[in-house]
């Protein structure tokens, strides 16, 4: 069983996960390049995953078998452990509690696509309900509070395969960022009385400096603050604390933006090495006035120095004005 | 003039270095190996880097020419300018200052060593010594609040010479991790009356299954909610806020501890990418009863997946007191 551990100074939670390897000498090597000969997310290879816990499939097909267009199993080596109970306990100074959570992977397409920006719309829309069934889901394990929904594309991402899929890790904590975030817009909003986002959104679409895509319900920006070259944000125009109560009129649009900004991160930058992560509002927290849900893309084209995770202080070399411009005039519809 | 930014959701700084790269094209290609075919770092080379700001040289010696034994330089990229006024700002929601600062390079040695364990005790007693001296140097200017001495190795780590050296990067803001670290164990001493981390090394040295070294005045180990596979942090055994406090005897012993742990580390895991860091109250706070400086060891060892950054949720695949028995066992006296 993976062990949840409270660090006491700054009170961030940790998964201490054992099973997944043993020795010294599994850190040895440096990072392998992803092996494409056999590929277990491929239609045909359902059997090499674990049992699928949902997919969307063509009628009269069974699971675990050809037919599906999204598909979700469990990790085959997952960070948290769905049976048990927290069974939180201390030990002198510290804090701990077990590692019970779910962990999935949503696989996108059946096809052995790259990337998500080789699926049609139609397509990534299914992604985007997929995310927002397994996080309903999930919600109602009264043992849970934030899902984690995220996406690494490439070794240097943290990616293990290439076949384009995405996960979900449902924890029994909140991430320290989305404390933290959520703790800096509850003081905006208790002294301006107003959601710090639909600021910052107003603000970006006013100076225009940094905007990557403006549509009608979304907006794609490269933050004030980028910490990474090229990040990218993509918020809902009108305000909503929860990723899951998007309209389907809104997944459409939502499709449509994340994949041309995926598209222009690709065509910038050469297919960089990614992830995405969606910032949302934990389970146990009804509607919000203050926390605004979004997507954040950062590109991994730069080492970041451990200085910098060690201190949470960046230094960016691209002025997120200059790779706004880039990622605007890149070539794409 | 480099930009500091802040991020108004989370509350972080980051250094908007616009003069280190330009054109999207510089993040195309992946990271290169270290080219060791010239180094500016070697004695012979004083002129191939910015004038020295300070050494320890054989008596007679002219600054800029051979004889030093440690050699402190301005960084030749440095992400932070030291002219200058703040001129804090806002941009409508948006709050910045002048990226003003220091950034220093500690060249270590005068030879062309890769590791700063290839030194004789002595020689790392310097380097220490040195990163004091700059510390207490830059402090008496009134325009920085904090000091930040790292050391970068290897190109995994964000290193781009491999000659042994160290930086100190001096910036007008406290990083975010020092602020929420302070904020931890201030509420610990408020609510407990002792320090946070004299509590963690008394119940580590009495429980003893994450020691890796323990020494007269320093303790060195894996801590208990360890982020990274082999983390490591050392701390001085008796309360002390502040870094530059050290007496004479302390570098001595720290020296040989530093040493000794980092023997261990390239030991057991073959010469890793590593990065540490050193916590220290910032400049403008005294004595402090609750904050206890020490030294972050992260071995770079591990693909973090972004979101791991992106969430401040970290999964470390290796217990710490597997890694610290490791590390105690590992071949060297």
């Amino acid at each position: 069983m993976p062990e949840l551990r409270k660090e006491p100074v700054s009170g961030r939670w940790v998964i201490i996960a054992s099973e997944r390897s043993a020795r010294p000498t599994d850190f040895k090597s440096t990072p392998q390049p992803i092996k494409s000969n056999f590929c277990p997310f491929c239609e045909g290879n359902e059997a090499k995953t674990p049992p699928e816990i949902m997919a969307y499939r063509e009628k009269g097909t069974k699971a675990n078998t050809r037919g599906w267009r999204v598909r979700v199993v469990p990790n085959k080596f997952p960070a948290l452990q769905i049976e048990g109970e927290q069974n939180k306990r201390g030990e002198g100074i510290y804090d701990m509690m077990n590692g019970i959570g779910a962990h999935e992977v949503i696989i996108e397409s059946p096809k052995h696509v790259l990337s998500l920006t080789a699926l049609d719309n139609g397509s990534v829309e299914e992604v985007l309900w997929c995310y927002r069934d397994r996080l309903i889901d999930l919600k109602k394990d009264k043992r849970f509070v934030y899902g984690l929904l995220f996406k690494n594309v490439g070794v240097a991402a943290g990616a293990s395969l290439e076949h384009s899929h995405s996960q979900l890790i449902v924890t029994p904590i909140v991430p320290q960022q989305v404390i933290n975030e959520m703790a800096g817009a509850e003081t905006f909003y208790k002294y301006r009385g107003r959601c710090l986002f639909c600021d910052m959104i107003q603000q970006e679409i006013a100076t225009d400096s940094r905007i990557v895509i403006l549509a009608e319900n979304f907006v794609a920006f490269t933050p004030f603050a980028s910490r990474f070259p090229f990040e990218t944000w993509i918020l809902p125009r009108t305000h909503d604390s929860h990723f899951e109560n998007l309209q389907k009129l809104e997944i459409e649009e939502l499709a449509n933006v994340l994949k041309n900004t995926l598209i222009r991160l690709e065509s910038a930058l050469e297919f960089p090495p990614y992830n995405y992560i969606i910032h949302t509002t934990p389970f146990h927290i009804n509607e919000s006035e203050y926390y605004h849900w979004h997507i954040e893309i950062i590109p991994r084209v730069i080492n970041i120095a451990g200085f910098e995770w060690g201190t949470g202080f960046y230094i960016n070399p691209m002025p997120p004005e200059k790779a706004a411009k880039f990622l605007r005039n890149t070539g794409c519809a």
